[in-house]
């Protein structure tokens, strides 16, 4: 059977030997490196998942490609409606519950219908190539990375204009292959991953064409270099008890390099056909993100536990003014996740045989729950108070003397004692004031695309036209006061 | 054929002869008088809809009870999911377009469920009552006013409890029907309706069961008594240019007295059975929820292209500052629709036949749209400036040599005429600056419940329990560290 | 004495005759028009008001221009910070209890430093006119209205570049005076003054120098006419309970002409001294804009006076989230006047002797409470109800029949009689729902400037490179990490 | 001369050998524990700064108490208007520049007026205490912790009323004076200062009596212990490039228990007397929540200042969408530095000489910039992008061979080197992405005061009755229509 628990997937991982620097200092041995242990944690957590009697009937799929058990989450191509909201379902309470999905499925899916366009315009072999990679990557149970963000030097001038663009570009071309060089950055998860997909960031003009390139490689092809950004608190995930969530699991950052790199043919996915590089940028900001709503309504749902516990803890959960902040948080949640279930139940099928939810309501929803993220940790210290900036550590917790006088004085609601009081706001604590709190950041602001991106789209893809079409009929401008001729649901999609 | 057309329909209308009140006098003849003009014509426009090529696909349903086509909107049991996607559809473009799609069908749909569970408790006959209701209603292509709210006397009182509640009461009993009496407050087109539809707007205990009460009637039934409120800018409908919203439609309000109102059992759909009263405003509170949504998106269309036509005319559409607001203005009205869609996706099938969107769903997303409805007006102030205060009125302009120095003065993008200019900004502010501000801003935030109503639902439906229990995992209280053992979509539904 | 009251000013205006048209026709008495009834009344109650025993300590100050009482908002220039604190006083409170303060002063002050400037530079002599005109003023005890804001043409062109620039331009200098064209809009209660100042709204270059021109004039001076727009709800100020406070008071708004009007070169401040012209938009931003702040504020109060009443009729006032929806609108209102006092703290003297507010607190703290406009009219919907849209008129309940319907169903708290209820309800309505609304948004979002303009002043007048330089020490970027060498408190002011 | 330098009061912090633990241990040697570093640099940081050239003349006042010079914002009671904006001058920039001003003469000021009318009401000699306690710490130049906050308990229960109160208590007393146990949470600075003041956080009733105690202490003093919670990224503070705030200063943190320590009667300021406990909260609402809103302010300008760096050094700073988020950070911190003004400008003169804000608007503003500490942050992360989550580290950028990587690939705008560069992105990645991230949210959501805090008080300064009463007039409601025959200011204060 295709799909790995978690210690056969780290047993499998062992093969891969990555060239992987963290802190300065080349990593010799990153299968046995405690630095990576919470990264492995998380790693072996998404397997497992899919075995657990709740779980494993949403979230194994029988595959239609290699009629095998996949995850669906991770190995499935989102085939209908109903995909997407099981995606969604299981996304949002895995957020809520580990933090991170990581939904790969959805970057094979936006190939799979980047690489059908490619085909059908060009009359390249790129489709036929991900079908393989995706065979692959489904009987291997692999988790991929994606480098998909170039290093970017001067924001103001395209690629091809650039003295030294530092982003991914083609340096070779020869019967075998490709020879690429550049590099990608927020490759989350990278150093820890047998395989890559690589792909464009960015739309491209004719003279950008060496830029648009796509393919996928093993994570320890020579001339790889990650640079591995430690896991959030890593010097603290032996302190569980104060960072609960950073020693239950962490994601390893990675910035790659790629200097003159291989990748044979059948391994690329796009090669100069530089109008298909939107494609890529396009169909993440539409897929992806509905994922990402949903990723961020489980962390809504997770902000809204931690500070009612909180609140509990501190004895003021029945508060009107801690029941309305709690009420927003909810709304948040549920809010984010309507637009994703929206975006599914508005979405159409892509030729190539994806389910593409709408891009419009993927946007509009996301842009609505990212702006919030600063909200969240504000509403956690209103919620929490001072003290978990304050407390003693868990250090001072364990020395016997200052327990005593500490269980006596941190007291607080009889329902639990000082000891779950303190569990409960150290847990606040690594969510609102730690490092911890600018992964969590990250995640809601930045990840899978800025705010910014969001508003762009949201822009393009409205038919403000068509309102002002309206307003002038409304305003009686330009034509004799009639209805319109026509009506229709207005989903926009660029699509086709 | 069951559909009329608007001319039809007012003809038929005409037999109806209800006791109504305008400004302290009795209404000789409502189908005759100049006051009740508009709302006449948004009748018959809601009703001309249904014939236009561009929307009778959609419009027009093949009805499962009668075999006829009917509206969908007004008198189509909502029975799948894709109805409820239609209805909002729909929905939106005409709100955007005609301000008001009066979307009946949510009240049958409601009434439909909530007689069906009050059979199943009881072995009452009211659910086939009520499928006799909504054939006649197909049948005759009525649109039923609905008088839901009681008027209330102390807010802080049980009716029961009141010396002399205000609200629907039953006064007595006999084999033949029930009599009633009392006071229905916000009965929108009220006056100019053939048939209302009465049902109980609260939670009710044993000792207010004389209140539990539903029905219909013929609004001109004897002891009822209407005061209708003139639609907004009554008084100056005939001025086209300077009123193209209230010159093109109205909607007139009611406030509704009954005085000892006979009603035939065969029209009572509740009468007595408190336990069930709380049905009503639950299920309204989701499916004629779900559509305000999407009417509040509709109405944010609207303020999106008024705005956009109104900076247009002004010449500064392309300005980064009115780019920002209107994208804000788009993100709002696809955030309640991608909500409306979302609780759509989420639905389920209530046993009696009714589809019921996610009413979770509904009510965070109600609640965000809600909310903003005073940004709409302050951001058409923003962009058109204070001229839609202080302008000349259409008056002014019609005097020849007044038009010639404001045709020179108030001159703006030279692509529009100033009459252009004028009739933007006329239309402008008609929205932003005049009694049908008013309404606009009521069908915002009170329509179809407070935004109060919304908080309380969203709170009592969202499992706060379940996420409480992740954070206490988290924080390892109460339990070793380990996943729960269940996972599911957790969509939350009181409905069974 | 120069202060008059309500009915000796009201008397000495008749001598005034403007060429007044309302609705297309022209005013042939507007002192006996009703139409101007309620423009009138308030302008008696701000003479009125500098009697009463309890306002005329602050209200009235003894000139050092002509040693006689004057009223403090009208015609006193400011020239301490007491001054100006006081002034703040008195408009809030004002604003609360009569909407407007109508605060002339501040014309008049920033008149005073603009003229003194010009003189400086240019060795002119336009302060002392303007001395003599403010010498005029006072001893009448005008009130003069404000010609500010051109008719602008198209927005993206400069004066000097259009055609036909509709604003305010020299067409003719002789040894007599100067004679002027153009249309001034926005001129808030023009019709019914005896003088207005006119001045540029805009920076000017050496191209645009004809436009650069400011004088004052009587407002029946040969070729200027006024399009009167009617005060708001003005078919209604004969129902003092539906209309409180459009019967108690109005403001009647121009669209003024001027075709070819002479005006003598003793009423000339500023005549082609283009680069002067910046200082009048300048100075307007920075202390009428500061009485701005203390208005809305004002606004602020009368909004939480009404929505607690409102709230106390509907018998809820103690309800948690009303009480968090006032304590919202209290927060608005003290920090609107503490950025108003704030700017007074931190103003300074200008060498003419005026003082001025630190412009950057000033339009800080108006921005904030400029975009809170919609919010107001939101929560008054929000605790009123959907009642004050809908309900019957005073019409409707001086019919004694349906009086005695309305006063049993439309009670609430039993503290109140129902009409006491409905009153509330009425200046709600009044408030949140009728054309008066338009006129509230409108002073609110763009009298005295939009908020863009204030976003544009904030950005030009906030040191950003000092706290970039800040970030660099802290960075360690481009220098060793030292303390900067200086400190201040960066109070900044374009004046001197 | 009292005032020492940052070397002179280090070595006479030696003296003081307060007993202290860190993660679990005893600290030996706290002067020269590495751990305390950062901590003692910004001690050194505050008393240098008054000697700089730039700063001496606001920094430093002559003490009419002592007749020396003193650091105004530590040791100089706050006596005329003109003070208090001094103050608030130095207050920002010292914000801005050091993070913390450390602002003690609010509570001795505060201290001061208590005990004034403390002596008033009981006719004790607390107020002479503090003269002389006021007159030690001048000459000494001390800094003074504050232990304010009790250890609650279960928050619903009155301190009386609790089993085992864990707040301060008067255990004893006798002729020389008192004895106190019990903990304060809270205590900043504390490990690190020679002398704490201790009060009371809550109004209290007579049974409470026994909790109603300040006084000031020694911190060396036989009976107290202190849990010092190491300084944000104390682990790092060797790594000047990566954490260049946390490596310049730091603020131990502490939570002190009081075990019987005897203080002597000429050290006790208030003992017994609850109904003037009130007094100690309200005066710190006031006069230290108007130094918070200026500290906020300059908070608000470091997040300007470093986003604009941020976006500079990405090649994004003339971006409009950049500009607006910036303009909207510039009102930030102009909108609480008015209040703060403001509040100055209304304040008014205790009758025991110190200057008293006015409350309502120190309270307005607070909650104002309290409430967007979460935006900071987030404006943080979108400006700066996810690099500031996943970028190397300082330590990789000292490994030569990833150096020349990086500098070719993470180059951006070209005014800057990449060193710069990751200088200005480590320097915003330690603001929002680490511990220290969790320090400032805490000095912006809770220190000096929760948010809920700043609602109930204004809530219960703001002139509500007033309010309605003008409503009333307004709706004609309990007496004819005629304007009310009194006129103010309004300025609420609490103190007299």
């Amino acid at each position: 059977m295709a799909v790995k628990t978690g210690e056969q997937y780290l047993e499998e991982l062992k093969k891969t030997k990555p060239n992987v620097y963290m802190n300065g200092e080349r990593v010799e041995d990153i299968w046995n490196d405690p630095r990576f242990e919470s990264t492995k944690k998380i790693l072996a957590i998404n397997h497992d998942f899919a075995f657990e009697d709740a779980h494993k009937e949403i979230a194994i799929v029988q595959s239609p490609q290699v009629d095998e058990p996949v995850r669906r989450i991770t190995n499935h191509i989102q085939a209908t409606m109903e995909d997407s909201l099981l995606k969604l379902d299981l996304t949002r309470d895995i957020a809520n519950r580990r933090i991170c999905a990581w939904c790969g499925t959805n970057v094979m899916s936006l190939v799979w219908a980047a690489t059908w366009e490619t085909d059908q315009k060009y009359g390249t072999e790129y489709h036929q190539r991900l079908k393989r990679f995706h065979e692959l990557s489904q009987k291997n149970d692999w988790d991929s990375s994606l480098a998909k963000m170039d290093a970017k030097g001067d924001r103001n001038v395209r690629p091809s204009k650039q003295k030294n663009y530092p982003g991914m570009k083609v340096v070779k071309k020869d019967a075998k292959g490709i020879t690429v060089s550049g590099c990608k950055v927020h490759t989350s998860y990278g150093p820890c991953t047998p395989v890559m997909t690589v792909m464009p960031c960015r739309a491209m003009t004719e003279e950008d064409k060496d830029f648009a390139v796509a393919f996928w490689t093993r994570t320890d092809a020579p001339g790889i270099t990650l640079i591995a950004k430690p896991s959030p608190n890593a010097d603290h995930i032996d302190m569980p008890m104060q960072c609960p969530m950073s020693s239950a699991f962490g994601i390893v950052e990675g910035t790659t390099f790629f200097e003159d790199v291989f990748v044979p043919w059948e391994q690329v996915f796009l090669c100069g056909e530089y109008d298909m590089a939107a494609l890529y940028p396009f169909y993440f900001g539409n897929i992806q993100r509905q994922s990402k709503c949903s990723c961020l309504a489980g962390h809504s749902d997770l902000v809204a536990g931690i500070a009612a516990l909180v609140a509990d803890v501190n004895g003021v959960l029945d508060k009107t003014h801690i029941q309305d902040k709690l009420t927003h948080c909810m709304q948040m949640a549920e809010v984010a996740q309507g637009c994703a279930f929206g975006a599914g139940a508005a979405g159409k099928m892509h030729p190539s045989g994806v389910f593409m939810p709408d891009p419009l309501k993927v946007n509009a929803g996301l842009n609505y729950i990212k702006e919030l993220t600063g909200e969240h940790i504000q509403m956690l210290h209103d919620i929490a108070g001072g003290i978990i900036v304050t407390m003693p550590t868990e250090m001072d917790y364990k020395n016997p003397k200052l327990k005593k006088l500490l269980d006596f004085t941190l007291a607080g609601n009889e329902a639990y004692t000082t000891e779950e009081r303190m569990r409960a706001l150290y847990l606040c604590r690594e969510l609102a004031a730690t490092e911890f709190t600018g992964y969590y950041m990250g995640w809601g602001v930045n990840a899978s695309g800025s705010p910014h991106t969001g508003h762009i789209l949201v822009r393009s893809l409205y038919d403000l036209d068509y309102r002002i079409g309206i307003a002038k009929e409304w305003a009686g401008i330009g034509a004799s006061r009639e209805w319109p001729g026509h009506c229709s649901s207005h989903r926009v999609w660029a699509g086709n």
